[in-house]
């Protein structure tokens, strides 16, 4: 069968170009009578392509040298445990915004090491929208500034960057990162697993300010420690070789896009369009706020929910692959990440105004 | 170049027929128009995958109910934090028999969170031998009992099963699971990192008897809780799924092969011809005591240092790879777990008769 297109928020699409790369060498690794996978994450060989997958990221963001760039086991989740872990150091609480349920569960494994201040919520008008500038209240004790500057689950992002004074801002970036540029100046922490926007699940990149790696609590788990990681290139202990390598070829397949200036304009074109058919119709509905709007993940709903089986099923037909709305909101759901090329939302958009003909 | 013989102590050989298969269906899963590594780890199909490498696995070490099977992210590192995390409970001390480098790790990082008993420890010997059971010094109000069956880097393992009474025996299996047959109603939990005989590194299984669900310490990550990931089927967040999947192709590679007994033999007669090739050679040591010898890892020294250079270099260029000896012993290692086929042990046994022919 051909491609699909795949709107999977994760573990989302990857390019087919690095697919087919990954294929071609899977057995014998250019030439060395091995997978790239057998080998130690301390051969020449894979210390080479390790190196070059943070360099090429590095280059993507323009990180500086302020910044350890760390290759880490597991995702977000893992995350939400290592940040105040790292940072807190002897403060007694974290500054946390809450824009929905990834906010939400950062907030609560947090809350089992610190005290946490909400410094923003937009829980009561059910996260239709990011709260302000104006609306944030932090704290003068706070070790950080937590937040979730894409909410894979509601479809909303925040299109600035908080100002939070001298204190780290820490960011969950796992469904946006390398989607348009960034200034990651910016930012104490941003953390990232990698299903979306950069490789497979199962490692999570955290792009670490160097001056905060004095923080770490005495109960950090060794794994854990994003000091003990900077200081061993990300091998203290054994990386996830075959997805930092996967990584790699994706951020590859991203300089050859362009870099992130090109790929910020397509997803843009991708997300206008895709809001421009739900907008322009009473058939789709997306409930975001317009200056909170995802370019990564756009829910949207039918008029008619019984209408939605036969949705799912058509468009799968299609050739139009998860589209079903994350089990706690129903719905629909796009998630349109790098990988998922403008040709997939042209085919998306094509097939929502031919089902409302045939169902309005 | 055809693949060749492959001896890495980890990340290590694979089975080849489980590579190709995964080669054949990276770029589009059984039809299905995407990789495996791109589907929701909650889609129809990769739980039908997760489920089936959990039957198979439980099917080959015949792993009862009273044992739930974790998937986890990361490896053995982790591990040595999660365990006294998981199993302290309200304890304030531990046992832990010391028998080698990976000993030493898990013994360092338990420090962190609880006394240490060391119960047995060969350490005054170079760890040239394990401890016998009489020499076991268990205290009373230990949590649990911790050791490593097979140290990947001295080379040494237990033949037998400590007993310890009425406490949970807790066991790093990273290196020798799956190699023969086991008794795992003897353990409390069993771990294991894959990238030795699973799978690729970054994921690690976990098999805890359930009455030990409840012992958890407060300050344990949530993504490393035995708990939380037992009563989520290993899915409360995303697994590293395509990890997971080719840990199920091997699991199906080894029941092909006849299961662990039938690998058991295998495993054995491999380590014999090795240990038979050093022992019959003044030029080639092993240190081990005969009793305490790994299956798996097998460590020896070259009559003259000088010549491991060059012993290395012609290893290779005979397709024979990654023979060298961790950094911190030297000499050489030849890791041959399930993956290495006895063609390999027999080419390394003719190339070392060759070799000392030469240069003896």
């Amino acid at each position: 069968m051909a491609r699909v297109f795949n709107f999977c928020a994760g573990p989302a699409a990857l390019p087919t170009e690095v697919l087919q790369q990954a294929q071609a060498e899977l057995v014998d690794w250019r030439g060395k009578g091995l997978s790239i996978m057998e080998m130690s994450h301390r051969s020449d060989e894979f210390v080479a392509v390790a190196e070059e997958a943070e360099k090429d990221f590095r280059d993507l963001l323009s990180i500086s040298d302020d910044y350890a760039v760390l290759f880490l086991q597991g995702g977000a989740t893992g995350q939400f445990s290592a940040v105040p872990l790292n940072l807190l150091g002897n403060a007694a609480s974290a500054d946390y915004i809450n824009t929905g349920i990834w906010s939400k569960k950062a907030i609560a494994e947090a809350k089992r090491y610190t005290s946490v201040n909400v410094a923003a919520s937009t829980e009561s008008e059910n996260f239709m929208r990011v709260p302000t500038q104006a609306e944030l209240r932090l704290t003068g004790d706070a070790a950080y500034v937590h937040y979730t500057p894409n909410e894979t689950i509601g479809g909303l992002e925040f299109q600035w960057i908080p100002e939070v004074g001298d204190k780290p801002l820490v960011a969950d970036m796992s469904s946006s990162i390398l989607s348009r540029p960034l200034d990651v100046s910016r930012f104490g922490v941003i953390y990232a697993g990698a299903q979306k926007n950069i490789g497979p699940a199962g490692i999570c990149i955290a792009i670490v300010r160097k001056d905060l790696l004095d923080r770490e609590r005495p109960e950090t788990p060794v794994s854990m420690s994003y000091k003990v990681a900077a200081s061993n290139g990300s091998m203290y202990n054994t990386p996830p070789t075959y997805a930092w390598y996967l990584s790699g070829l994706v951020f590859k397949w991203l300089k050859a896009q362009g870099g992130l200036e090109a790929m910020g304009e397509v997803n843009k074109r991708k997300a206008a369009q895709l809001y421009a058919a739900i907008d322009g119709s009473d058939f789709y509905n997306n409930p975001i706020a317009l200056d909170s709007r995802s370019l990564m993940n756009i829910p949207f709903t039918l008029a008619d929910d019984r209408l939605n089986d036969r949705f799912l099923a058509e468009a799968e037909e299609a050739g139009l692959l998860n589209l079903q709305g994350h089990r706690s909101v129903g719905g629909m759901r796009a998630s349109i990440y790098n990988a998922v090329p403008e040709s997939a939302v042209k085919a998306l958009t094509s097939f929502m105004a031919e089902f409302e003909k045939r169902h309005a």
